[in-house]
């Protein structure tokens, strides 16, 4: 099963929590023990796994990423988002999760995010669903 | 096959060798050619691939990742270790390996490795093997 | 269906595009649905995902990598090339895609490099495809 999904950040660079729809497309394809495959259709966004119990690590992630990569380096990319582009090799287009029981096996404090680091935009990604 | 292992790190920052695990488990589901899954199930550890024959090459990472992202940084993030949870997704949480004649396809100098960033911690990792 | 190729940077630091060789390989194998892996069999290399259009994003990667951890900083290991076993785990070794319709999942923009962060020098990769 391959769903895709599309979401809007708000911000320049913002963590979104789309564990939810990776449940959700595992619930509906049926599948009890694989693998999830979810993918970023962008070279300006990533896919990454944090904690979702306290949000200032996300806010921590966000400001440490932005003084390790100021937006304003010296960049020849006409576009001025390069520094996007890094954060976005650094953390990856996609993860490849277990899938145990009909569920993605995540760890108590882990959510699957996708990361804005060029918005406010619309992002799309996917989720594929292997059986055993 | 799916199987999940516990492996305690001794010290704040430390690569933990987890090669003979995939391997093993490799072995034992009987999977001739297909790929597998190694996802660390915390939110400030990593998996990684680096080398395995020079010790001084995980000195050399462990160090360097200290100076670029500093344990006393201005974080939010109560709890005091928000540079573990950069580091862990900038390794990122897993790795999918692929199976060939029954054995991980890894080249001369690559080993798996466990990162913990945050430690010493009791930490839980899985492999899932999935056949062709 | 699990193929394997060869490359040759010809500067230290180099993105190589492979993504002719991934679609390739997923028209072989004939599978219509499904994943690929990508994988390097070296720790002084990487496999990344990032813009194909303009390649000042390549070239803005490599500076900035480079600045960011450069070749001669306070490292142990006598080969002297830590630092290009720093960016491998911060890239990653390997990426998982989607196989939709016979063909690699990417987005507009997204091209699969191999980036040599240790060259010149002639290195091998996997691409390794699973049907649904």
């Amino acid at each position: 099963m391959l769903k895709k999904f599309t979401v809007k950040s708000t911000r320049r660079s913002e963590f979104i929590d789309i564990t939810p729809s990776v449940e959700e497309t595992i619930r509906a394809s049926g599948v009890r023990n694989g693998i999830a495959v979810i993918h970023v259709f962008h070279t300006s966004a990533a896919i990454t796994i944090n904690e979702n119990a306290d949000p200032d690590v996300a806010t921590d992630l966000e400001g440490f990423m932005a003084k390790l990569i100021p937006h304003e380096s010296d960049f020849r990319h006409a576009e001025g988002n390069s520094d996007a582009h890094v954060k976005s090799s650094l953390f990856g287009p996609s993860i490849t999760l277990i899938v145990e029981d009909g569920a993605p096996a995540l760890g108590t404090w882990q959510a699957v995010y996708l990361v804005d680091w060029d918005g406010p935009r619309t992002r799309q990604y996917a989720v594929k669903v292997l059986a055993d």
